[in-house]
């Protein structure tokens, strides 16, 4: 841990205790802040500047806009390609994104009316996709009846599998609370424990006396 | 972040980009040795300076030596209450303090041999217990036929339940891959199930690909 070594050489040794500190609560995942700054802190360690990465599932846009920053490095390069089945996220998202970003990185992103099981037909073939992330169930605030399917994600898990590059992740958030909840994460559950163990580290974190807290799986392709 | 904005305003990129590097990876806990680092990380969020932890399963020792670096202050103040059933496993953690730490720290260790569920004979009345660590199944390098057992584990674990103060933990790395081991992380998952979720947050690490990975449960006390 040589950069704490030298924050602790500095004399910092209060900032240095605070952010192990927040370390350890996010890893808790016990909020809902904590949950997505703990995913975007992960996927901090795998998206470089000028990656493609794609948000199978765009919501509100909040990760979109949080993986435009991280591809975006002001020269043009990068992209994230977003898709969503309901009209009503993807027009949150291209709002959010307008308002937050500089009108020359806006273009990096593609967004799409989509299921998230089409995503092959989105990304030019032959590009090497470093993160697909999930974020399965309905959308917040949206109509609650509308959810992603066991049927439609395996095979968007299918497909964002075959599109990874080497070092790249597959980042899912399932949301189990809702019905139909139980029988998507039970479909994640299989896809992801079937992955050789050569080519992929698959882990999980999981709120035991929370059964209807979500649930969150990271496929590491090596 | 703040201690990441300092550190970049200090020009360290690099070592910034490590740090993220090295911390991603340890989620994973692909490896023992990735494993051992993470959970020692998320021990010191919590372990302060002159506390008193407990740790219930010596083995060789590694543990109880991280856990009293973490507590002495070179004042005297702070304990470590160290038990294992196997003598073998107290000679190898009594030597390998011995190497490794000033004579005065030694004192702050106190070793038992004992089984992990009589813990609150050695802990003195009224103590406040920060942490307590269990590292379950057998003796690495020792006696395979030796296992730490489910029914004894779960006295084990209301103990510390009953030891440990306010913002206390109970860290519980289980073995799984040999015989007894299933059963035991089944005990293990029920208790941690059933603690309240106003005063406990119990979450759980697994590799979802490779079955016999052992499994981390942390349980925080509000």
């Amino acid at each position: 841990m040589r950069a704490w070594r030298l924050l602790r050489k500095l004399g910092n040794e209060r900032l240095h205790f605070q952010d192990w500190r927040m370390n350890c609560w996010a890893i808790y995942l016990a909020t809902k802040r904590q949950r997505r700054w703990l995913t975007r802190r992960i996927w901090k360690c795998i998206v470089q500047k000028g990656d493609t990465v794609v948000d199978a599932t765009c919501g509100n846009g909040h990760d979109t806009l949080a993986l435009l920053k991280m591809v975006g490095d002001g020269s043009g390069r990068g992209s994230v390609y977003g898709m969503d089945i309901q009209n009503c996220a993807l027009e949150s998202t291209s709002t959010l994104i307008k308002e937050s970003i500089d009108p020359n990185e806006v273009q990096l992103v593609k967004l799409f009316n989509l299921c998230h099981s089409s995503m092959e037909e989105i990304v030019p073939k032959g590009t090497l996709v470093r993160l697909v992330a999930f974020n399965l169930g309905y959308l917040p605030g949206g109509d609650k009846s509308i959810i992603t399917l066991p049927e439609k994600t395996l095979h968007a898990l299918d497909a964002a599998r075959r599109l990874l590059g080497p070092e790249g992740l597959i980042s899912i958030m399932v949301y189990v609370g809702h019905p139909g909840g139980r029988e998507e994460y039970a479909a994640v559950q299989a896809f992801a424990s079937q992955l050789p163990g050569e080519e992929w580290v698959c882990c999980k974190f999981e709120m035991v006396n929370r059964p209807a807290a979500p649930v969150l799986f990271l496929l590491f392709r090596k």
